[in-house]
């Protein structure tokens, strides 16, 4: 079934404003994308009737709130086809869930000289946890490098496996190339436990947490159409009873003394504190939006977006383009000579064209591509293609501006 | 200035809500507070026509949101008087912000055998994080009774500091019997760092950060009338100096290389990954309403509930309150004999009153009194002297069925 791309716009308000004068064409959605009025509508219904704190009350507000709120773990488990509820911790994104892995899971476990392996496509919030326990406490990191096309084939991560690595740390879609990577045969391949930065993937892909194999999977709720704070990490079971707690305070007890502290289970126990109560219920609503839509009719769509762009880019032969693996996500990171990404963006920003430039927090990708930043355009469910036709003919304006 | 509590009330769409027939009275204000229209319209505003990534980006959507949510930053020192806008760190509430002190200043600073002194009066947030570098390294937590009525004299919390002490972490006001504590008075008579949790206090009086002399100092957005998710925590420079990072990520590096990381500035050096931009956007909200009202006006309004409420109370010559300190905020715990605490909220949810029962996550304040749960009614600017009378009336018909 393809996609009522007018009816989704209709339903995101910010699509129909103007930028300097010109319609909105948001292609920043690799950084966060916009929302929906179903997700916008249960925030102000959730503050202006059905608030209260959540889990500690027993008035009629409070058990409220504790039900739409604690419903969204359910709904999440839908969204990953994940096996068991409770191996859904919320967090507020994937940043704050790969630090709980790296606190929670890695630092107790790794010894200085063990391994971390990931690749050079990772985004920061995949290398800078890591990186701490390098400083910390001696763990190495092993990088694996794409293909010149981006690609990153299972075979190349696989054979960075050694003996001392005690864990696999990828990205299943580049925020930057859009490559996706088969993060199942690799899970496959090994019995490294593998986690997954699934910040993009998640966003434009099914995700089967049942047949992926893996150990930890990420999502961020404002890439996925969520609030501001909202996300969650897939934690299996497995993995959970290996942890220590993270973040420490409320909720997340069994008994306090002055003496001594006991933990609940998990989920709880990852848990503490007040959580993004709203967030999290306006997060359920976005991904109860993109499964009414569907993800492979929201995948489908966006694979004819990224070949009508692909196939357009291409034409534009002094435009280079960083990545072009054949079955990358809708995601494009380009340069021009003579153009800083800056400008590009910039040109691009008085057409009403939202593009980032940048090193997208991928530094490390930046350097393998021999730049230090790009233009990059990133594709969602409602884009068109008569925005992709916008912002060919606003690189080729760059390009008269700049030749 | 007198409050104008009716205007405030119809600010407050919840509260013009039934539970179980009856008109909302919500006493549950320690645990999280209700929201304005401001602050809610403020929401949508962002979400319908301003958002966008934040600090990454040069677009026009990018930039408004950034100025949006860094515009708060000077609100909140605004709202604390802090000395220097860059002393504000955005977190998702004090429960991170206190494990950022711990993980990032106290853990690599504190061997086995120091020392950090707080109180029984703690909530949980300010005690887990400090039991972990218990458990993990050795720390010694050194704890500080209250006097029977629940006041904590600065000298008694003076008095536990010795050679080994290298924290103190202290309440401002107790999130169960209101009580304050002269967070000034003991800046003032040691040398050693002070962190103050302002979660309830920066919701009911003036803060001075420019004359309190504390070293860190916290607050929770979703208590101060602002959104799920938001808050903050001001640290002092000297102190920033000798942290590291704590969350890694996105936006807190300067440069990330195979081989190396570098760190950002403060503030952003500990503000990793996309933050939670409407979140804070909102609490800017909310904190301009309350500085409208005026923060000696709302102190002013629930004095008079307290006092109020004090004097009621005390006439229920069945009802044990626990703490009564003089200068106590608009907090009440209470107990009663022949009824759980659980059975009285029951009962008054049933009149539409919202009170909470439990522990309110601070078991050895509880142990302490003698109890395992209390009922406790937290009063907001909000409140009303009808609603104290309601709450009187409801523990009055509770007696009456349980005696």
């Amino acid at each position: 079934m393809s996609l009522d791309v007018s009816a989704i716009r209709a339903d995101f308000p910010i699509l129909s404003r103007e930028v300097n004068g010109k319609a909105l064409v948001y292609l920043d959605n690799g950084a966060s994308a916009q929302k929906p009025r179903q997700v916008i509508d249960a925030i102000t219904k959730a503050y202006e009737g059905e608030y209260a704190n959540v889990h500690r009350g027993l008035h009629f507000l409070s058990n409220l709130a504790t039900d739409n709120y604690e419903r969204v773990r359910a709904i999440i488990a839908r969204f990953l086809n994940a096996p068991h509820e409770d191996e859904v911790i919320f967090t507020s994104g994937s940043t704050e869930a790969i630090n709980l892995i790296s606190y929670g899971w890695a630092g107790p476990r790794l010894q200085a000289g063990d391994e971390i392996v990931l690749s050079v496509l990772e985004h920061h919030a995949n290398i800078v946890p890591w990186n701490f326990l390098r400083e910390r406490q001696g763990v190495v990191l092993r990088w694996v490098e794409p293909d010149p096309d981006g690609s990153l084939p299972a075979r190349k991560v696989l054979d960075a496996v050694g003996d001392k690595t005690k864990l696999i740390a990828i990205t299943h879609m580049s925020n930057v190339t859009g490559t996706v990577v088969d993060v199942a045969a690799i899970a496959a391949g090994t019995d490294v436990p593998v986690l997954v930065d699934g910040s993009q993937a998640a966003v434009h892909m099914p995700v089967d947490l049942s047949s992926l194999g893996v150990d930890f999977y990420c999502i961020t709720g404002h890439k996925l159409y969520g609030p501001s704070g909202s996300g969650a990490v897939w934690i299996s079971r497995d993995r959970q009873a290996e942890m220590r707690p993270f973040i420490g305070g409320g909720d997340m007890i069994r008994t306090v003394t002055r003496d001594a502290v006991t933990y609940a289970d998990p989920p709880l126990k990852f848990e503490a504190g007040t959580p993004g109560i709203v967030n999290q219920i306006g997060l359920g609503v976005a991904l109860e939006y993109m499964m009414d839509l569907g993800m492979e009719n929201i995948a489908a769509h966006e694979r004819a977006l990224r070949d009508r762009a692909r196939e357009r880019l291409r034409e534009l032969n002094w435009l280079n383009l960083q990545g072009d693996a054949p079955d990358k996500g809708a995601i494009f990171s380009v340069t021009m000579d003579g153009a800083h990404p800056h400008d590009m963006s910039t040109i691009l920003d008085k057409r009403g064209i939202a593009i980032r430039a940048g090193s997208h927090c991928a530094m490390p990708l930046m350097d393998f591509f021999g730049i230090t930043a790009s233009a990059r355009a990133s594709f969602a469910m409602y884009n068109t293609e008569a925005e992709v036709d916008a912002l060919i003919d606003g690189l080729s304006f760059c390009r008269e501006l700049f030749a």
